[in-house]
């Protein structure tokens, strides 16, 4: 019970959270008259009520120094339970979405993956869709909280290379913390107000503003159209979009640096600058594809291949073109750019920059320890010294992801799923990105199509990747559970 | 020139071994009168010639004690030389075979890959037949002493693990490392002999005996048709060829064990125990899918699973039947295998057992730090400590084969190849495989459509995987050459 009581308490709070969320579609749908509202308004009810009924029973157990055994428990409980009382608008709504797919939407809008079983999103009430946004907005908080406290924390897949004086939880590191994750969620909702009116600005109503501003900042990539961002015909809106998705794949330590420090440091992190020449190699090799379509201009080729490469890089996953016709060049580019993800500390999801840039590191003192054996070399990253324990936790992440893509891929292929599906399908739910390949689940496609127990299957791949593999394969060893 | 003067020597030897070789399939040809025997004469003369002036040059400027640098340009350079003057005798041949095809050939079978170019196997002349399972042959024994002598001195991938007193280039141990090649290549021929006679005892004919188990002890999977293993339609060949590919994917070093010491330690080693865990798991899941096709009963279904598993496990590539058939879940199976590879110091190409095994001893010890973070753990295998510089080189082996896969893909995409074809062709010319998946290079399928350039990049591709990566990607350095 000590064991599991802090994760009670966690679990109310944020189901309280979320209950005050489901309050913003409830009022809109109220306002525009969906007849939604209800649904809402039950959904709110339900996970308050249940989020009370937790936080009582964890309340009376409550601890005060948190264990890292603790931490893995409210972690892993929160991204498996919210999802089922995200998902009720979903599955109460009359137009009969089953609860498979309820719940694959809303953990793919938790999670800022943003693939989507809905067929016709043109079509659907305003309060559904702002649902969906909001999912993500709320999921790219979590995401980011966590990554800030709780993996350097649990030195999750070398995270503790980003360990601070914040991320402690001591009684005594408390405040700083909680005063770090409040700076934290100021600085997300003025990017989001940012790329609002940005989008406002260049030409988006406000409801589409709204939305895609969410989806945006969150690297998320629900859009409120099966066109996803090919509804925009201006090359402006692509860019904020492409400045935007970018920000939000930026470690958000650097805003608040700036908000708090007014330091300007952000030019100078290697993480960040790696991404960013990522993004320029991959953007030119794709122009010359994507020129060779009937009738692309050299702004738009350049624009389609930016912004779709930011979009698969990022974790996004919008597409303003379906990119899969321009070639087996761009289609293998997009395959491994699916792996890659934007920085750590970001809502963005994939392997990360830095993993790949520590990747390299590894390669050079491989390579200066064959011409030199005897050579002493001292491994830095962006000014901090990498640890031995750090590579171990690093290639620790790196194995658990290849292992968790063979094991999703084999399973989905095991329900008639070809190799392409399965395979891009796992990928880009363990990366959080959003689009696979092929046929069904490829830019242009959709996840509908998919049986039931994939669904599933990609569901527990997307939380699974959220949550850096190591923190939910954690709890299913005997290790864990023994005193 | 002291660093490139043993080089010169060693390529002296192996050149003339090489062309003592040639010498096989010439006296075949003159005897079965089929008219190539002068190609073959010529080739060896070429070869011998080149040979003596290279190691009379490289005689006169000999060094002793060997440098790793020195290492890594003689293994490399044979490596990249040897395969032209292999080529020579189908370049020559009157039937037409470009220098390309001649030279990928020759690369495909000195590598024990087995992917061939040729089409028509049934038709050709038996002294092309011949050479084609020698260059396996001859591979092989490379393979075997470079695994047992070089990569564990130089430390690639982790081999330090298996670094004994033998291997060991200072002028005091020599001798004992001159010994242990000697009895080495003893044992590699005792195996082909018993390979050769299980193979005409159970049915095949003198000529194909000698073939085939030229290409099973060596793991390389040439055949004598064009239908591959599937030419025999009996089941205890089959089971013959899948101990024979074992063996040939089991560390040597156990054979010589047997041979010097009367010491059967083979059963008490966690690599050959972990191989064999694996070959049976997935024929058991390969079964099932066996048995759906049309006719199949259970005896075949898993000779058939085991036969068609253990040749890609072990990176031979023999192939008994169109697997490809078997549906989604095999051909998912199939692609990951092929990443595999048998045991290290065998003739096996892939990643290898013990990296696997490694993965897991990783992973299980970053599962207990999380849990107990300051939890002090030895890491053992197979009865060594594990040092963390190990690791690094296991990850270094591993990063590097990821970024060879990647750009290898990227570039056979540039020529038009379908990501499936372009990622497995990748994958099965790095791991020494032989066959990839899709409609042209899959088990049924041949290399001969391909492109020229992507013959090129492949045959790159194949010595790039049989060095291990960082014996070929460090003399690609400006370190390297710096003094």
């Amino acid at each position: 019970m000590k064991l599991i009581s802090p994760s009670l308490l966690v679990l109310g709070v944020v189901l309280n959270m979320l209950a005050a969320f489901l309050l913003i579609p409830a009022a809109l749908g109220y306002l525009q008259a969906t007849g939604n509202h209800s649904d809402f308004l039950l959904s709110a009810g339900l996970a308050s009520f249940t989020g009370v009924v937790l936080a009582i029973t964890g309340f009376r157990h409550r601890a005060t120094n948190l264990q890292s055994r603790q931490m893995f428990i409210i972690t892993t409980s929160a991204w498996l339970v919210v999802p089922f009382f995200g998902a009720l608008p979903f599955w109460f709504w009359e137009q009969g979405v089953s609860l498979t797919d309820a719940v694959f939407e809303t953990v793919s809008g938790l999670t800022t993956t943003g693939a989507t079983i809905f067929v016709g999103l043109d079509n659907k009430p305003p309060d559904i869709l702002l649902w969906r946004s909001l999912l993500h907005w709320i999921g790219g908080m979590g995401i980011i909280g966590m990554a800030i406290a709780v993996m350097p924390f649990l030195n999750v897949g070398g995270m503790k290379l980003f360990r601070t004086e914040s991320s402690d939880w001591s009684d005594k590191s408390l405040p700083r913390t909680q005063q770090l994750l409040m700076l934290m969620v100021v600085t997300y909702a003025l990017l989001t107000l940012a790329c609002m009116l940005a989008y406002w600005l260049f030409g988006m109503d406000v409801f589409n503003a709204v939305n895609h501003a969410m989806a945006t900042v969150s690297t998320g990539g629900y859009s409120t159209s099966d066109s996803s961002f090919a509804q925009f015909d201006s090359i402006s809106l692509h860019w904020v979009s492409i400045v935007f998705m970018v920000l939000g794949a930026t470690p958000f330590v650097l805003f608040i640096k700036l908000v708090r420090h007014k330091q300007v440091s952000i030019f100078r992190d290697a993480q960040w600058r790696g991404m960013l020449a990522i993004l320029a190699v991959l953007a030119l090799l794709l122009t010359l594809p994507a020129l060779s379509m009937p009738g692309e201009t050299l702004p738009w080729a350049f624009t389609h291949a930016m912004f779709n490469i930011v979009s698969v890089v990022t974790t996004t996953g919008f597409a303003s073109t379906d990119y899969t016709l321009w070639g087996d060049f761009a289609i293998a580019i997009f395959f491994f750019a699916t792996f890659l993800g934007g920085c750590s500390g970001s809502t963005s999801g994939g392997i990360k920059t830095f993993r790949v840039q520590l990747c390299f590191t590894i390669i050079r003192e491989q390579i200066i320890k064959a011409v030199h054996p005897n050579a002493i070399l001292k491994r830095q990253y962006n000014g901090s010294t990498v640890s031995d324990e750090i590579v171990a936790s690093l290639v620790g992440f790196l194995f658990l992801m290849a292992i968790s893509l063979t094991i999703m891929t084999l399973l989905l292929s095991l329900m008639g799923l070809d190799l392409v599906t399965s395979l891009t399908g796992s990928a880009t739910a363990l990366m959080n990105v959003g689009p696979g390949l092929g046929a069904v689940i490829g830019p242009a496609g959709n996840f509908q199509p998919l049986p039931e127990a994939a669904k599933w299957v990609l569901s527990m791949g997307m939380i699974l990747g959220r949550l850096e593999f190591l923190t939910i394969i954690v709890l299913l060893t005997p290790a864990f559970w023994r005193r």
